[in-house]
């Protein structure tokens, strides 16, 4: 051991840590120094203290009591695409307006990995399968140049729209040369700013730290709510600041449908005076696996589905609707001075929240255990647990089928949120405006294909058809290129023109 | 040839058939003998009227212009299970009144095959792998049953709620000897009725009647709708006069959440002195493949996905909702009286539809085809038909994951409406009943399995649970059973108690 050992040495058994360095005598001189290595970065009192209060708040937490002191979004912070149409203009409008004045950033949350996904690089980098074979990073991407266009073209100016990549220590390497080998797909390098989220130690029930190998911790990103200590420790409000930015929008990566920037969204806080805002989808069945947005206490939280009793769930208004509606989508607004007050303020109050994990641990002789079932804890704060300290909190009700199909799960038979769902959801979006624009399908007899597919084979097919987010950012100015024409899918659009890829050929 | 086989022959030229005698010199007697009773049966210009405006009504079809005429039900003729809680509890007891005055019948559709399903028997007949393994019909039957004694427990008095079966030629001999075979699941056999519905022969684009093999026309049922025809032609509304029947819940085999003769439902239509009533699910999803209860030119009608636009489909209404959002599940209330005066007037007005299908055929050699695109129509009737003839016509709104799970096809990635979605649909419900009734769920570590279960696995496994119907109807009478206990799934509740069917032996 190096020269600094006996104090590592000391702090680990200060910690009741000791237990990491039980393989010590049997490691190579290289992983000697690395296992020293990340010991010495990691501040054991702290993470001993996370551990503590964490396990504390989760045997804290009864279903009954949650029930009690929830209370539905009231109607007058709710913003509605369905309720409130005759605001949608103005709401855009306004959104617009300060993106053109380049005062709106875009903040993704890419930290995880594929894990559930069946793959081992970031999940931003998936291909669900479109025709275009485009990723999510892609996507995004090419919906951020789009919306500075059109920003532009309304407000002649030049705007931009800088985005912001919280990756963790896994995705870092990979998702930069990513961007870089594609060239930052037409955007400028320098209005993409990656930093990186935290990572924690699992822990077993009893507070140990668990190795994974005999030279090596079982680290984890310390959650999405990670953010607010990366946005402080790397440098990022500084930057924003630095820019001139007044409103950011927070979503994830795993999102095939999100408006990145959406104005309507934007706009809508901003005329509300919010410094805080949730977009969020109506729940409709009671039992649906989604968090909600409600408050708890007189403070505004995401209530997370395995919190609630069935009877909370299935309580409902007078109008029908369930009264607990507001399903979290992870789509966040926040002004800046809202964030960086969370940063600089609120952080440090924020908890850890315990996730029972099956980790993979060494046993006493070396050999790695992988468990089949949870042995112990990762520790994560969620991004949305800062709701709480929001002056002007306000929701916005967009439409599932249009804003949310979220990728986690490899394709299976009883899988949801898969690949194929995810692509089938942004065809079903992309024929829906070809037909709002004016444009048919027709079958391969030169028949009108129903708006409505039928389902007589039992299957739910869309037709395929796929737009450029570089031609439509939300299904605008497709007129021209569609209005009156009949198509035979597969249709493709993009910005080389509006192609039938008929199947054998032609 | 029989003796009058001249007057065939020329029956067949009067109404341009000829063709179907192709083959008559290469038949066998036998076959010869079967193919000229099936001809003699069948009156060969009505089938050619029926085609002739089938395909009128068929082609002046416009989507445009069936959008325009459309009209959303009027809140003052709507139920809502969601929306009119209050109500619920005196329609209940209206309806259990009538049932226990025995002026209730029920009248099942199920005349079509599990063709979709990839099975040759009647679809009642299958069962979707409960851990009970009991099928369609016996679940069903056994609904029926427990109503009965629901409402001679509350009135003190015997009652009976005649099921009357409607079957095709096709499926009439098996479901019998079916029922047969089970004793009638307990009920008195004298108040199951089985009958018949008319079969049609399909027919060429040019109103050909097609041959399937070269002794044997292509027959098929004439729709649910034939259901009328066949009420008259074979006594039923007779049988129902003779036992005092005023009202009738007719319903498709193939939904395994129906409310066999629902009370609430029952209740709301008599209330309101309805003589029609269809029951409906919120249709959320504007591309969502479901017909809609609307009015159109004034008169009530399911409008089918495949007849409206999409810029109708995603209209909405002040509230948000979906403007046509009455999602037909094929559960009507008739009055005795209504049912009669259409049997007896109303039904030679109605018409066929046409549906194109892939007809199997022979060709000039006598060789069968199987074509892969349409090649010829099948007509059918369609129950709900006749909506245009109430003077009150009503409907009522519940809750899709309470009473709507249709069993359409087989089990594969990309199907709905398949065994699994039945059986989890079925088992989610009884969890639900359990959870309502005080009962809870525990792991194998003994903990409290959420009552909203987690997807982290991201599955949609629900908790295996099952309760038999002659336990409960509709989820009630289970609180002395469940109230406080603790359950390990599997759990199955039936007359001999609560079992834990706990893998691995017990």
């Amino acid at each position: 051991m190096e020269s600094n050992a006996s104090g590592l040495v000391q702090r680990l058994a200060a910690a009741g840590q000791s237990h990491l360095l039980q393989f010590w005598e049997e490691l190579s001189p290289e992983e000697q120094a690395q296992l020293t290595l990340d010991l010495q970065g990691m501040d054991l009192q702290e993470i001993n203290g996370f551990f503590e209060r964490a396990m504390k708040m989760s045997s804290g937490i009864k279903q009954e009591k949650m029930d009690a002191r929830m209370e539905a979004v009231p109607r007058e912070v709710l913003g509605s695409v369905t309720r409130d149409r005759d605001s949608l203009k103005d709401w855009e409008l306004q959104g617009l307006q300060c993106i053109s004045g380049s005062k709106v950033a875009v903040l993704l949350l890419a930290g995880g990995q594929g894990t559930r996904l069946g793959v081992s690089y970031p999940k931003g980098m998936y291909d669900v399968g479109l025709p275009s074979h485009k990723t999510l990073f892609q996507i995004q991407a090419e919906r951020i140049l789009k919306l500075q266009q059109l920003a532009e073209q309304k407000h002649n100016v030049k705007c931009c729209i800088p985005w912001y990549i919280m990756t963790s220590g896994r995705t870092m390497g990979s998702t930069k040369d990513y961007f870089s080998r594609h060239h930052y797909f037409g955007l400028d390098k320098n209005n993409i700013i990656f930093f990186q989220q935290g990572m924690l130690p699992a822990m077993d029930y009893s507070g140990k730290i668990i190795l994974e190998s005999r030279a090596k911790l079982s680290m984890a990103p310390d959650g999405n709510g990670g953010l607010y200590r990366a946005l402080g420790n790397q440098g990022i409000m500084e930057d924003m600041e630095r820019r001139g930015i007044e409103f950011i929008h927070v979503y994830c990566v795993d999102n095939i449908l999100v408006k990145v920037a959406d104005p309507s969204f934007i706009g809508f806080c901003v005329k509300k005076g919010a410094d805080c805002g949730a977009k969020v989808v109506e729940k409709t069945n009671p039992t649906e696996a989604v968090g909600v947005v409600c408050k708890v206490d007189g403070l505004y939280q995401v209530v997370e589905y395995s919190e609630i009793t069935l009877a909370t769930a299935e309580k409902r208004s007078d109008d029908g609707r369930l009264m607990f509606n507001s399903g979290n989508v992870a789509n966040h607004f926040f002004s800046f001075s809202f964030l960086r007050d969370v940063v600089q303020k609120y952080e440090p109050q924020l908890q850890h929240h315990v996730a029972q994990k099956k980790i993979p641990y060494v046993d006493g002789k070396g050999q790695q255990i992988k468990p089949d079932k949870p042995n112990g804890i990762k520790m994560e704060k969620f991004v949305f647990d800062i709701f709480q300290f929001a002056r002007t909190f306000v929701v916005y009700e967009v439409l599932r089928e249009d804003e949310f199909s979220p990728l986690k799960n490899a394709d299976s038979q009883d899988a949801k949120d898969t690949p194929t769902t995810a692509r089938h959801a942004l065809m079903s979006l992309h024929h829906r405006w070809v037909l709002n624009a004016g444009g048919h399908f027709i079958d391969e007899n030169g028949r009108h294909v129903p708006a409505i597919p039928s389902l007589k084979d039992g299957t739910d097919l869309p037709i395929k058809c796929e737009i450029s987010p570089l031609v439509s950012y939300g299904g605008e100015g497709l007129e021209d290129l569609v209005k009156g024409r009949e198509f035979q899918p597969n249709l493709m659009i993009d910005q080389s023109g509006v192609h039938e890829l008929v199947k054998n050929g032609v």
